[in-house]
C-alpha cells in the first residue's frame, strides 16, 4: 500500500499505519498490508496510476490530485465551497457519493473507500496582508491544482511546489503565499517565520477527504471477510485521523500565534468573488461533462438540505460554547 | 447483545444491526453477535446491569442512563454544555477520555468502546412559548436524568416517561414539554401536533454518544482478533450512525416545519441560567467525587483548547456556506 504522504505527516500517514496494523490484528496476520510513504516505491502524486496499473495492490491518497485526468475526481477529496467533514461522511454513506465515485473509479480499475479526513483546512500563509480581491492579482500562491484554476480567474498565479521548496521560496519572495493543511501540519514547516499572515477558512477544502484505493481486480479476488475488514478499518481510520487533527490543531494554533502568526479571516469580497468564480467553473464543467454534473448535482442537493439543519442545534450549541470559551 | 433502543429508532438500533452484521462478515461468521432491541431480553435502561451481571455478554447503550449509580457515567454520553460530536471522538481517542471511562467501567465489570453518535440534539417540544427563566418554574418537562437535576435548579419538574406515554400526556396537558432526540426520531412520534414550539439547542446533549459494552471477563477471554474486529466495527458504526442522522435530520426538520412546528432558539437568559446551574453542579460534584473531578478536568481542558480552533477554519467555512444556503 503506497501513500501520498511523507512520514512527517503523522496524522495522514499515521492513519495509514493505523489502518494496516488493524487489518493485521483483525485477521491474526493472515492478511497483512505493508504501508509505504510517498516516494518509497511510488511518488506521492502517482498513487492512483500505480494502483490502476497494478504496480501495487493498494494506495491511500487524495483523489483531487488527479483532477487533470478528470475534474470530477475532486469530489472525492473536497470540492471548493463543498462539504464539511460530517457532511462528506454522510453524503458518501447515505447520499450516494460513494456509489457515484466508484462508478468513476471503475474507469481507473480501482475500488475506493473513504479513510481519513482532515476537517476544514486553513487558507494558508501570506507574506502581505490581503485587503481586497485587487491583492490577488499576480499573487504567486502555492495552492493545489483544481482550486488553483478557480483562483486563477481572480488573477492568482497558482504554483506547484514540493513541501521542502516552499519555505525558501517564501523567504526569497519568489513565492507570495502558500497553503498546506492546518496548524498541526503547518507548524512543522515554520511558515510563520516568513509569511506570518495566516488566513482562514480554506474555502477550497471544507474538509480534506482521503481514500483507500484498491486495484479492482485485486479487490474482486479478495475473500469477502478481508473486504469487510478493509471497510471496517477504513471507517475507523476516518475517525482516527479526524480525531488526531481535532486534538493536535488547537494546541498547534496556540503555539503558532505565540510565535508570531497573525490570524486573519479572508476579506468578505475575496470570499464572495471566489464563490462566484467557483460557481461559474461548476456551471461550465457541468455543461461539458456529464459525470461532473452528476456528482455536482448530488452534492448540491445534499448540501442545500444539510446547512439549514446544521445551523440549528449544531451551530446553536457550538456558538454558545464558543462565546463562553472566549469569555 | 442487548440494546437500549427500540427497533423504531432505526439510526441507533440500525447502528447496532450494522455493527453485528459487520462482525459476522469480518470473521466469516466464526464470531457472531445477535442483536436484541430494548425489552426483548432486557429492559432498555438495564443494559449496563445485564452486561455487568453476565446475563448477556454485550450491550449498546447510553452510559448517562446510569448516572444514578455514579454521575461520572454521564461523561460517556454527554455532559450538559460538554462536547460536540467531533470533540467527543477526539477526546475519547486522543484526550484520555476512553481510558478514564474504562477505569470507571471496570467497577461495573465492563469494557466500553464508543459506537454511534447522534450529533447535537434538539431542546425539545414545548406547548407554550418560553419568554424567560420565569417560564421554567413548575414546568413539567420529560427530560433525561442528569440534565433534569440541573433544570430542577431552575424550577423545572423533570418527568420520566416512556416514549409511548409522552404524546397523550402532552395532549392532555399533564406534561408541558418533552425532549427526545432530533428531527429524524422526533418526527415519528408526532409531537408537533400537541406541542408545536421546537426549541434548540439541546444544551444537555451537544452530542449523544453511544457505547458498546462488553462484560470484562468475556472481553478478556476473546481472541485478540475478535477484540480488534469489535474495535474496528465500533469505530465504523460511530461514523455510520452519525452519517445517517446527518442525512435524515435535515429532511425531517423541513417536513416538521411544513406540518406546523415552530422552530425557536432558547432565550439567552435561559441558556445563561442553565450554564450557571450546570457549572455549580459540576463544582459540587467535583468537590465530593474524585472520579467526577478527574473526568471533568480532562473534558474542560480539552474543550478550552478546542473551541478557539473550531471557530477559525471550521466555523469560518460553515458560516459562509450557511449564509449562502439562506440566500
Amino acid at each position: 500500500m503506497v501513500a501520498s504522504w511523507p512520514k512527517s505527516l503523522d496524522t495522514l500517514y499515521g492513519g495509514v499505519e493505523f489502518f494496516c496494523k488493524r487489518i493485521g490484528e483483525i485477521t491474526d496476520n493472515r492478511f497483512t498490508i505493508q504501508p509505504f510513504a510517498a516516494g518509497e516505491i511510488v511518488p506521492g502524486l502517482q498513487v492512483l496510476d500505480a494502483v490502476q496499473n497494478g504496480t501495487v495492490e493498494m494506495g491511500n491518497t487524495a483523489l483531487y490530485y488527479y483532477w487533470g485526468k478528470d475534474p470530477a475526481l475532486t469530489f472525492g477529496t473536497a470540492l471548493p465551497f463543498g462539504l464539511n467533514s460530517r457532511q462528506m461522511n454522510s453524503w458518501l454513506r447515505f447520499g450516494g457519493g460513494h456509489e457515484l465515485l466508484n462508478d468513476l473509479l471503475k474507469q481507473y480499475n480501482c475500488f475506493g473507500v473513504a479513510a481519513g479526513n482532515t476537517g476544514a483546512q486553513m487558507g494558508g500563509w501570506f507574506r502581505k496582508e490581503l485587503k481586497s480581491t485587487e491583492d490577488l492579482k499576480g499573487l504567486k500562491f502555492r495552492v493545489g491544482g483544481f482550486a488553483g484554476t478557480i483562483l486563477a480567474k481572480l488573477g492568482v498565479i497558482p504554483q506547484q511546489l514540493a513541501a521542502g521548496d516552499i519555505y525558501p521560496a517564501l523567504e526569497k519572495g519568489t513565492l507570495d503565499a502558500c497553503e498546506w493543511v492546518g496548524p498541526y501540519d503547518d507548524e512543522k514547516l515554520g511558515f510563520q517565520k516568513v509569511a506570518k499572515n495566516y488566513y482562514y477558512p480554506g474555502w477550497w477544502e471544507g474538509c480534506g477527504q482521503g481514500h483507500n484505493l484498491i486495484n479492482l481486480a485485486k479487490w474482486n479476488e479478495l475473500p469477502k471477510a478481508y473486504q469487510a475488514a478493509i471497510m471496517a478499518a477504513s471507517g475507523e481510520s476516518w475517525e482516527w485521523v479526524l480525531g488526531k487533527y481535532d486534538r493536535g490543531n488547537p494546541t498547534a494554533l496556540r503555539r503558532l500565534i505565540a510565535s508570531g502568526a497573525a490570524l486573519r479571516p479572508f476579506p468578505q469580497d475575496i470570499m464572495e468573488a471566489s464563490f462566484k468564480a467557483a460557481s461559474e467553473t461548476y456551471a461550465e464543467l457541468s455543461q461539458a461533462r456529464p459525470t461532473f454534473k452528476k456528482l455536482y448535482d448530488s452534492l448540491v442537493e445534499f448540501r442545500s438540505e444539510s446547512y439549514p439543519w446544521m445551523q440549528v442545534a449544531e451551530l446553536g450549541f457550538d456558538a454558545f460554547m464558543m462565546r463562553h470559551s472566549r469569555a
